[in-house]
C-alpha cells in the first residue's frame, strides 16, 4: 500500500483494531518508581489499593512486566462506536506552512466527551460493573474527564459521582449538564459533604477550588461509601496503558500505509495522552527496534517536566493518596488564573517522568497566546476547532514544521488532537477579544511549593 | 460483501465518495413551482436572481431537469477533511429499545459546525469565491449555518457577514465566538445596520429577532455593497442539491452491506437535510426502480407541513425574497418563544412541499419534551449528545421500531442524525431540570398569519 496517495483520512477497519493494550513498562529496563504508602513509606501493596481502586485496575496499576493485556470484548464494542479515531493527513496545515514536513494528527475529539479520556473512562467502569460496584467517584477540572466517565458509567449503569473544581462547575455550566444529561451527580469541589472538604473551605474561605482538592474529596467519598471505588482519569500507569489505544491505532494505520513517523508530539498535563499516543513507538524505541524523537508540550505556566523536580510526592493537595516519583512542581502548586484550559496538575505521570528522566523523550514549554494563535491558524485551515490542551501539540508540530521549512527537511511529524474546543469558548473569546494573557511562575514560585515536598 | 457482519460504523473510503450530486427535480414529472418576482408575480430570471446569488448557483436553482452536478475538485478535497460521515448501525438503540428494527443513522455532527450545514457552504463559498466577490451575507438562527459558512469563507479567504437573530446572539455567545474564532462579523439581527432592520427596530423595540428579519437584512447587506452576494443554508433548491452528498454517500454504505431501508426519517425545518438524506432513494421511488416510506419530522410548535397550508408566499419578513410555493405558516408566523433549538422557520423547501403534496412522502410533529426525553435516550446508549433538531428524527425513529416491536416485524430503518448539542446546553439543562413545556400553535395562531399570505 505504500505508493497510494496517502488519503485526508485514515479509518481502520473494525478487524484492524486493536485487541490489545500494550504496557510500555515491560519493555522499559529501569522501570518507573513504586507507589509509596505515606504512613510507612513502604510500596504500597495491592490490598491496600484495592480499598481505594477497582481490583482489577490495581493489578494493572502494579502489573510492569506484562507487554500486552486483552481488551475485553465489552470494551472493544463500545470502542467501536466511536473508534476506530482518524489519522488525519494534515494537508492543507502543511500547504498554509508552506512546509516540506509531512504532518500527522491522531484526532481523538469526534465523541462526545469531546477528548481521549473516553478510551480509559470505558475501562474504568467496565472493571467497576464487573467487580459489582454500585458506582465509582471522581474529580474533573475542564470536565472532559468528568463527562467520559459520565458516558462510560451510563453505559454500564453505574451511579457516577464527580467533584468537579469550583471555578470550572461555574464557568462551564454546559460541560456539567452534559455530564447531568448522562445521569451523574456533580459537585462542586470543595464541597461541605466530606471532612477534606469542609477542612479547605475552612482554611481558604473563597477557594476557587483544585484539581488535587477534589481528588482528595472524591477518594473520600469512595472510600465512605459502601460499594464505591475511586477511578482517576490521568497520570496513573492504567491510564496510560488503556490509552495506549491511540498508539497502537496510529502505528497500525501508519504500518499500512508505510509511513514512519520521525518526531511524534503531545501535549502533556498528567500524562494519558501523551503516554499512549508514545507507548508502542516508544516500545520499539526501547526495544533497539527503531528511533524517534518524542516531544511533551505543557503550559509554561504549569512546567512540570521542564522546571519542576523528579522526587516522591502526594498525588492531591489533601495527602489521602500514595506517594508517587514524579516531575511535580508540588502538591501546593496552583497555575495563575489567567491560565486556561487543562493541563494544570502540579506532577506528570511516573511512566513519563521516568523516560523523560532517561532522556528517551524530549520536553518543551509553551505560553498560552501562542497557543491559542496555534489555535486558531489550525481551525481556519484543518476545519476543527481544538481544545486548549491539544493546541499546546499543535503550537510544538508547526514549530517544527516550520524548522523543517527552514532547513528543507521532509520530515514526517505525528501528533495528538486530543479533544475540541466547544466548551472552551470563553478562553476563546478572552484570545478574540485580545485579552488573552501570558504567565510564567518566578523560581521562587516554584520553590515554595517543591521546598513543601515530602522527606522520602 | 452482504453476507458479512455489519460494523457499528461505516466509512466509504475516499475513492467511493460521491463526485456528482443528485438534483431530484430531474426525476420528478411535476415539478416545482418556479419561485415569483413579487413585483411582477412572474417567474424571476436568472438575471434578476444574480443580483442576489451567485451566478452559479442561479443556474443550479434554476435547474430541473439535468439529474446530476459535478461535484468541484475543491468542493471534494473539502468533503475529504471531515467526509465520509459514518453511517452508523445503532445496535445499542436496538438492544436498548428490544426491537426487531434494524436501525441505522447517517451522522453528520462530526465537523467544528456541528451539522450537516458544512455541506452547502463550502460549496456556496467556493462558487462565491469562483465569482471573485469580496465576500458573502447570510443570517442565522441556532447558528450551526453562520458557522459552517464562518469556516467555509476562511477556507477560501472571503468575507463573512452573519446576522444572528438577537436571541440566539445573546442566548448563545459561544456559537458567536465560534463564529469569530473562524474571522466572521457576526451582527445580532434586527440591527440598526441595515434599513429593514432600522426599520423592524421601530416598529418592535423589544423584538427578538427572527430568521424572516435576518433573512432581510443579509439580503439588504448583500445587494447594497460591492462585491457581495447572500447566501443561504436551506429552503432552496440549490441546498437540497449539495445535501444530496448525504443521502448517496449513505445509499453507496447500504448498497455495499446489501441493506435496504424500509422507512427513511429526517427532521424537517427549512428540509436541508431531510431532502438530501432522501433525494437519492427518491429518485429511486420516482423511477419506479424501489419503493421507501419517508417521514419528515417537524416540531408541533412550527408545523408548517402537518398544519400549513400550500400557497405562495414570502421566504422572509422583510418581503425583499422572491415568492415560493411551499408549506407555509406564513411569514409572519412565529414559534413560541419556549420553543428550543431551530426548525423554527414557517415554511417548508419547494421540492419538499411538492414531494408531500404529491403523497410521496409523509409528516409528522412532535412535541418537545418527547423529544428531549428520546435525545437523552439515545445518548445514553449510543454515546453521541445529538442536537434537538436531529432529536426530533430520533424520536420518531424510536416510535417506528416500537411499533416494529408490537408487531414483529423487522424493518430497517435509516434517519438523518443531523448534529450534536453542545450548544444547546441550555436547552437540556431546562428539560434536565423538569422545566422544559410544550406548546402547539391553535388554529386561530395558524389563521392569523396564513390570512396574510400574498395574493397569487
Amino acid at each position: 500500500m505504500s505508493n497510494e496517495k496517502i488519503p485526508y483520512k485514515i479509518y481502520l477497519e473494525e478487524s484492524e483494531m486493536p485487541k490489545q493494550w500494550y504496557n510500555v513498562r515491560a519493555d522499559m529496563k529501569k522501570k518507573p518508581a513504586p507507589m509509596l504508602n505515606p504512613a510507612t513509606l513502604k510500596p504500597v501493596t495491592a490490598e491496600e489499593l484495592c480499598h481505594v481502586f477497582c481490583d482489577e485496575l490495581v493489578a494493572q496499576e502494579l502489573d510492569d512486566t506484562s507487554p500486552y493485556i486483552d481488551i475485553p470484548e465489552e470494551i472493544q464494542n463500545f470502542y467501536k462506536m466511536y473508534r476506530p479515531s482518524p489519522l488525519v493527513r494534515a494537508y492543507c496545515l502543511e500547504k498554509a506552512l508552506d512546509t516540506p514536513a509531512k504532518i500527522y494528527y491522531k484526532f481523538e475529539g469526534n465523541n462526545t466527551s469531546g477528548s481521549h479520556k473516553l478510551n480509559s473512562a470505558i475501562a474504568q467502569a467496565y472493571y467497576a460493573k464487573k467487580q459489582g460496584l454500585k458506582g465509582v467517584t471522581t474529580e474533573t477540572g475542564a470536565g472532559q474527564w468528568g463527562t467520559a466517565l459520565s458516558m462510560a458509567c451510563s453505559y454500564f449503569g453505574l451511579d457516577c459521582q464527580v467533584y468537579m473544581v469550583k471555578v470550572s462547575y461555574e464557568q462551564k455550566p454546559f460541560r456539567r449538564e452534559v455530564m447531568r444529561t448522562y445521569g451523574a451527580n456533580v459537585t462542586p469541589s470543595p464541597s461541605m459533604d466530606t471532612a477534606v472538604g469542609r477542612k479547605i473551605n475552612a482554611e481558604f474561605p473563597n477557594t476557587n477550588g483544585s484539581l488535587g482538592c477534589a481528588i482528595s474529596e472524591a477518594v473520600e467519598a469512595a472510600t465512605s461509601q459502601e460499594g464505591y471505588r475511586y477511578v482517576l482519569g490521568s497520570v496513573l500507569s492504567q491510564v496510560l496503558l488503556h490509552q495506549s489505544v491511540i498508539g497502537l491505532e496510529s502505528k497500525i494505520a501508519m504500518d499500512k500505509y508505510g509511513i514512519k513517523p520521525d518526531i511524534i508530539i503531545g501535549c502533556a498535563g498528567g500524562g494519558s495522552n501523551l503516554g499512549g499516543l508514545i507507548s508502542p513507538f516508544m516500545g520499539e524505541k526501547l526495544r533497539g527496534e527503531a528511533d524517534y524523537r518524542f516531544i511533551a508540550v505543557e503550559p509554561a505556566s504549569c512546567p512540570s517536566l521542564t522546571r519542576g523536580v523528579y522526587a516522591y510526592d502526594f498525588c492531591d493537595t489533601g495527602a489521602v493518596c500514595p506517594l508517587q516519583k514524579m516531575y511535580t512542581l508540588g502538591s501546593s502548586f496552583m497555575p495563575s488564573p489567567n491560565h486556561a484550559g487543562g493541563l494544570r496538575y502540579h506532577g506528570m505521570s511516573a511512566i513519563l517522568s521516568e523516560l523523560y528522566d532517561q532522556k528517551l523523550m524530549e520536553a518543551v514549554s509553551v505560553e498560552q497566546t501562542a497557543v491559542f494563535e496555534a489555535a486558531t491558524r489550525f481551525a481556519r485551515v484543518e476545519g476543527i476547532l481544538p481544545a486548549p490542551e491539544s493546541s499546546h501539540a499543535i503550537k510544538a508540530a508547526i514549530d517544527e514544521a516550520l524548522k523543517c521549512k527552514e532547513t528543507g527537511e521532509e520530515k514526517t511529524i505525528l501528533f495528538g488532537l486530543t479533544g475540541t474546543g466547544y466548551f472552551d469558548m470563553y478562553a476563546y473569546e478572552k484570545f478574540n477579544d485580545g485579552k488573552m494573557t501570558d504567565y510564567i511562575p518566578t523560581d521562587a514560585d516554584i520553590k515554595a511549593s517543591t521546598d513543601k515536598l515530602p522527606k522520602v
